[in-house]
């Protein structure tokens, strides 16, 4: 017996198929997963979702969250973020040999109580091994499959002038928190990833108003990334107003300290709203209603003129372009 | 400019963007993946089939193929293996910062062909850079969707005493391949990967017989490992004849210089399939005519006697037990 993974843990062997049936299987058990063909076979109709992602986040336990559970929402989020009940997810492990059995544990069960919270069953998977110094840890892919309810066409490219920016609470909690845990920084020893699943808030406001024409969650490159987005993809403009952005006092002095904008900072459990002004009232209602959009605001609107272009409003008054992130200032957040 | 990939690529800012629209889309080009939303939105109906890989091959580039080519026909060979058509893949890419861009420009246009070849269009995409020294270059997720015909009900629980098994070629070809490029080995320089897309191959048999039981292609673990999962999942036993499986004479010698056993080698480009008797024969002859079963062989059969185990009967006329690998002869070869 061992306690750390092998290389015969991706052999497709004996360890191999151990590992499979006493950790995933057992975890995860389902009966499309059981039946271990080479694919998976569901019944669907209609309009689907399908996302992918893979995940790389240093270290893989942190704040409020680890890795396992992070490919979960990711995954989760991405397929909310057009509308779709997200149902089936497939997930594929790299491993570094070496990685102990125990942290692999601990992951496997996380992805199974995060998908039972999200609603979604694994149906695929697989498992590679590469040797010693050839990865860091443990990667993984998640990929998913959602439906559309019928009626729902939410797109970045249905931002229309006058529409409302709605933000589902403070943004730069995942990141710092990452961040913090990596370099053993003590100044946010209270702040937590907000990394959740956001399927069932999204469920939500799709039951109160039907005019919802964008959703993204500002993961890697933050608020600012999404919206530069969306103001491309609509060839519309954004303008948003920094005092009505919710930030932690704890992000917020951590970014000060290390030369970070939050605006540029991943998040992993919200979301930004485009909606019809008409809606906007209830949408953040229902909203607030939800753990995850307690801290919901109103942030902005969209307008027509500067198509692409997304402009803040500082608490100073004056207002500055809020541009795309040119280098890297958070490696392997997410 | 740089001619190497940096950490920015991956950061969802600027680098990263052009990348996605200079490489990535210019190359794959598709209106759904060209919508760049959280996720893919596409219209189906009926059974799907729905599986995962990752692809982590050293060295990524190999006498037959590359990391690009193999990711594309390992998933699009994983949903033929239960009959399906494949229709859409998601990739996603792991890569180590420093890799060349020209080397990551080679796999997206090896993507670009296979796909093509394969009738698949790339849907959904995602690109992760770590560190030097966290990755080993590239590796690549493709997660694939496809529909299975009706009428067409495929499993490795499906075996039945007195079923044929019929193997589409030659075994080893890719492992040893692959090891002769790694190892710098100069005894195989005319051997190739097999490495190819199979779904055409499984519709033309499928068009003949709709006694097909089981379908397997014999990647890590090479033949014996599909052979003992099938008899497992079926609860039958297997009995194969050594001198009915097709080997090339290179791969033969390659073995047996290193003391590797062909039936555990990987191949990239071959299926058993395991078929009602009473149509070996057409199926044989259709799978003839397609270029990836020119060798195509009846190698064996399945029985009932000692459910879950596979038996050899070898040149010398012994008979010999054919286990599942324990150890892992050679790592990284998918």
């Amino acid at each position: 017996m061992t306690d750390k993974i092998l290389l015969s843990h991706g052999s497709g062997g004996k360890l191999a198929h151990d590992l499979i049936q006493f950790s995933f299987l057992s975890a995860w058990a389902n009966p499309i997963l059981s039946r271990l063909d080479d694919a998976a076979v569901i019944e669907v109709k209609g309009r689907l979702a399908f996302t992918t992602d893979n995940y790389v986040v240093q270290p893989i336990f942190f704040p409020g969250g680890d890795i396992g559970k992070l490919a979960v929402c990711g995954t989760v989020n991405d397929l909310a973020m057009v509308g779709a009940i997200p149902h089936y997810l497939s997930l594929a492990f790299i491993i570094e040999e070496g990685l102990s059995l125990n942290d692999l544990e601990m992951v496997v069960n996380s992805i199974k109580q995060t998908a039972k919270t999200a609603g979604v069953d694994i149906i695929a998977g697989d498992t590679k091994v590469v040797n010693h110094g050839c990865a860091d840890k443990l990667f993984i892919n998640t990929t998913g499959i959602g439906t559309i309810p019928s009626g729902v066409n939410i797109s970045g490219h249905h931002a229309r002038r006058g529409d409302a920016v709605i933000l589902s609470g403070t943004i730069g909690d995942h990141g710092i928190a990452v961040l913090s845990q990596r370099e053993g920084l003590d100044f946010t020893t209270e702040l937590k990833s907000d990394c959740a699943p956001l399927n069932g808030l999204v469920a939500e406001i799709l039951g109160v108003s039907t005019n919802i024409h964008c959703l993204r969650d500002p993961t890697r490159g933050g608020l600012a990334s999404i919206l530069n987005e969306v103001a491309e993809q609509s060839g519309v403009s954004i303008r948003i107003e920094e005092s009505k952005i919710p930030v932690r006092e704890e992000v917020s002095s951590a970014c000060d300290m290390l030369g970070l904008d939050p605006l540029y900072v991943a998040n992993e459990g919200k979301l930004v709203a485009i909606v019809d002004p008409k809606d906007t009232e209830a949408i953040l209602e229902q909203m607030r209603k939800n753990q995850y959009g307690q801290n919901a605001a109103i942030i902005g609107e969209v307008g027509e003129e500067h198509p692409g272009r997304v402009v803040m409003k500082t608490r100073l008054g004056t207002s500055r372009i809020v541009d795309v992130v040119v280098g890297e200032p958070l490696p392997r957040i997410c």
